[in-house]
C-alpha cells in the first residue's frame, strides 16, 4: 500500500489559496437589476451627500425652533405660513421668526427654519396661518444632507453579497453598473460504474447518481457557474478525455469519486498526467473526507478537486475548501459561527479534524446542537443538518452541555 | 384629520393570512436541475430501500465475523477468497465459514458475510488466500438496506427549501420531477414626485428611486417571482391605471409610496375604489411601518400592500409581513432566532412595536447585538444590519446585556 502524506484541513486551505491566487476571478460590471446575490469586486464610494438637501422626516411645519418655546398642548403659538413645499420640488420661502412653512414628508426644509412641528400638533386657520401645539428642539426631524451617506464615504466593501439594502443603496448612489467579481466556472464530474441515471431503477450493486445533483446543486447556491455535470463511467480513458475538456473551459473541476484506494489512485495519476505540477494534496485528515485529492492545472488556471465519493462527505469537503476558498478570494466576510451547546457526548478522531454535522434547536438554556448521526454515505443525515461543528484533532472528544461553535452551510 | 384604526402586527398578519388562504400559491412540477432553492410542495415518500442492498463501506473483504474470532496484528487468520466483488455488479459467491470476498468502498456484500475487515489489516496471498490481522465483531462496516432510507419514510417534508442535501436525497429516490409551489407574481409600484430615475442626478427636493430597486431584489430573493417594477408619479389617474394593470396579472402589488398623509389617503382611495373589500389594514403600530395599508381583491385574487416610502420601513415591513406570510402559506418551518446581548440601553416606543435593526458581533461572553441607529429613511443602515429585534409595544425598553432575540433578514 503506497503512503500517502495527508495534509490536516488548514494545510489544504493553504495550499488551494496558494493555487487560487494564480486564478483569481475577474471582475465584470453588471447592470444594478441583474447584480442581486453577487459579490462587489469594488469598495463603493460615494461621490455625493444623501441626502442632499435638508429634508423632512415627518409631515409638518418647518419653523425657527425658538419661536416655539413656550407652546404647549393648552397654548399654542401662532406663525404666518408662508408656502406650502411640495415634494420633489424645491422650497422657496425664506423662514424668519413669526413665520413657516408646510413641508410633507421627504419634502425639502426652507432656508432658515432649523426644527419642523408634526401636523398632529397643529390647527390651521385660513390658507396664511397656524396654530402650532409642540414647543421643538433645534434640529427636530430635520435629516441634514449627508446624515443618510457623506461624499467619501465607503459606503459598502469589497465582499459584500448584494441584497435588498445593498441594492438600495447601489440605487440611492446611482450607481448603475455594478461592479461584481465573475463566478468561477465549475464542471462537475461523478465518477463510478455503479452509479445509474436518476430516472433508473438500480439493479444489485448499483446505486442512483446522487453527487452530480447534490455538487451541481452547491455549485450554484455558492454563486459558482455550472458549466456541466456529468456521471462517467470508471474507464481510465474516458474519464481522463472529460477532464481535458473540462480543463480548457472551467476554472475549477469537481471530480467525485468511488471512495475506493483503486479509483482514487485512478484520480490521481490522470490529475498528475494532465497538469505538470499535479496533484498537491493526497488526502485529507478530516472526518469525513480522507480521499480528498486537490491539485492545480497551472498552464491552464484550472484548479482540480477530488471529492470523496459518499454524498455527504462530497458536501462536507465542497464546503470546507471550496466554498471557504470561494469566499476568501472574493474577500466576503466570515459569518459568525453561532454558540450552542451539546446535547450529547462525542469522541473526536485522534490525528483528524472531525466535521460533525449538527441540527440546531431552541432550548430553554439556549441554543442547542443535537449530532445527526449517520455514516458518512447517507444522505438524508446531510439533509437534516443546519451546520456543523469542527472537532480539533488534538481535541479528545465533546462533552454533554459544552459550549461549541456551530458554522452554518 | 382622519381617525384611523391602526393594526398591531399580529392583527395586520392575521387578516393577512386569512386573505392568502384565498390566493394560496399553486403548485408546480420542475425537473430536479431547476429546482434548486425552490420550495416543497408535499412531502416526499420513499418508495425504496436505500441502499438497496447491503453495502460495504470500506475496502476489504466481507467475513463470517465468527471467523475472526482471536485474529490480532500478529496473529492472522487465513481465509479463502471465493471473489473480487466489483463495484456496480451483484456479488456472487456465498460466503460460509472459511472463505471471505473482496469487496470494495460501496460494493455490494456477498450473502453469508456479516462484516468487513479492512483492506489495512489484510495480506494477500496469490489470487485465494488472504491474512486478516482483525477481529471484527458483527455487522461492522457494512450498512444495511434501508439504513439511509426506509420504503414509505417521509424523507422531505412539504415546506423544506431545495439545497444541495435535499437535491441529493431527491436524486437518491429518483425523483426527476419536484412537486414545488409556483412563486407569487408580484408588482412593484414605487410613487413619488421626488422620485427621479436612479440614471439621474436629483436636483433640489429630489431623490434617486431607492425601493423599487431594494423591493424588487428582496422579492426576487424570496423567491417570488418579479413581474414588473416601476416608479410612478404621483398622480392618481395613473397609479390607478397602474394598480389595475397590476392586479390583473399579479398575486401581489407593492406599492411604496410617500409617507405623507395625502399620499397614503390617495392610495387607500384608489384600492378601496379597485376592489370590494378594498382596504383591511388602516396602519400598523409598528416602528417604523406606521403608514403600511393592506388589503385584498377577493374577485382578482391579489393581495395588495401600500408599504412607506422610507426606504429601510419599506424593507422592514416587507421582510415583517409578506417574506412571513410567504413562509407560512408556503409551510416552511421559522428560522430559529438567534440569543444575543444588547451593548446598550434602547427605549422601546409606548403602543408600538419597534422593529431594532442591529449588527451581530462576536464578544468573549457571547453574541452581542449592536443596534444600527439611523432614521428609518436611511438606507445606509439597512445595509449595515445583520438582523432585528422586535421590542413589544407593552415593553419599556430593552437594557444594556439583556438577552433578545434576533432575527435574522
Amino acid at each position: 500500500m503506497k503512503l500517502l502524506k495527508v495534509d490536516t484541513l488548514a494545510q489544504a486551505r493553504e495550499r488551494l489559496l496558494k493555487a487560487a491566487k494564480e486564478c483569481l476571478p475577474e471582475t465584470e460590471q453588471v447592470a444594478l437589476a441583474d447584480a442581486s446575490d453577487r459579490i462587489l469586486a469594488e469598495d463603493i464610494v460615494s461621490g455625493e451627500m444623501i441626502p442632499a438637501f435638508r429634508r423632512s422626516s415627518v409631515d409638518g411645519y418647518a419653523v425657527c425652533s425658538k419661536d416655539t418655546a413656550g407652546a404647549t398642548e393648552s397654548i399654542p403659538v401662532f406663525l404666518k405660513v408662508l408656502e406650502e413645499v411640495e415634494i420633489g420640488h424645491p422650497a422657496v420661502s425664506k423662514i424668519e421668526p413669526g413665520t413657516c412653512a408646510y413641508v410633507p414628508t421627504g419634502g425639502m426644509v426652507p432656508e432658515g427654519a432649523d426644527a419642523m412641528v408634526m401636523v398632529e400638533y397643529s390647527e390651521r386657520f385660513g390658507t396664511d396661518e397656524v396654530a402650532l401645539y409642540e414647543n421643538v428642539p433645534y434640529g427636530k426631524c430635520i435629516v441634514l444632507p449627508g446624515e443618510d451617506v457623506k461624499t467619501g464615504d465607503i459606503v459598502l466593501k469589497a465582499g459584500t453579497r448584494i441584497g435588498p439594502a445593498q441594492a438600495g443603496t447601489l440605487a440611492a448612489l446611482g450607481v448603475v453598473q455594478v461592479p461584481v467579481f465573475k463566478p468561477w466556472k465549475v464542471a462537475v464530474l461523478s465518477t463510478g460504474d455503479e452509479l445509474v441515471r436518476i430516472d433508473q431503477v438500480p439493479g444489485p450493486g448499483q446505486v442512483r447518481d446522487i453527487n452530480t445533483w447534490a455538487l451541481s446543486c452547491y455549485v450554484k447556491k455558492t454563486g459558482l457557474e455550472l458549466v456541466s455535470a456529468e456521471a462517467v463511467r470508471d474507464e481510465e480513458v474516458l474519464l481522463e478525455e472529460k477532464i481535458r475538456e473540462a480543463v480548457k473551459a472551467c476554472d475549477l473541476i469537481l471530480i467525485s469519486g468511488g471512495s475506493s484506494q483503486g479509483k482514487k489512485d485512478m484520480t490521481m495519476e490522470i490529475l498528475n498526467r494532465i497538469s505538470k505540477e499535479g496533484v498537491f494534496t493526497h488526502g485529507l485528515a478530516l472526518k469525513p473526507g480522507k480521499p480528498t485529492i486537490l491539485g492545480y492545472d497551472k498552464e491552464k488556471h484550472t484548479l482540480l478537486g477530488g471529492l470523496p465519493g459518499h454524498p455527504a462527505a462530497a458536501l462536507a469537503v465542497f464546503h470546507l475548501l471550496f466554498v471557504w476558498l470561494w469566499k476568501q478570494v472574493t474577500d466576503q466576510p466570515d459569518q459568525p459561527p453561532l454558540e450552542a451547546f451539546m446535547t450529547t457526548n462525542l469522541a473526536g478522531a485522534p490525528g483528524k479534524t472531525t466535521c460533525l454535522l449538527v441540527k440546531l434547536q431552541m432550548a430553554p438554556q439556549g441554543l442547542e446542537a443535537e449530532p445527526v448521526f449517520g455514516k458518512s454515505g447517507l444522505i438524508s443525515t446531510m439533509a437534516e443538518a443546519d451546520g456543523y461543528v469542527l472537532i480539533d484533532m488534538n481535541q479528545e472528544g465533546l462533552k454533554k452541555g459544552e459550549q461549541v461553535k456551530v458554522y452554518r452551510f
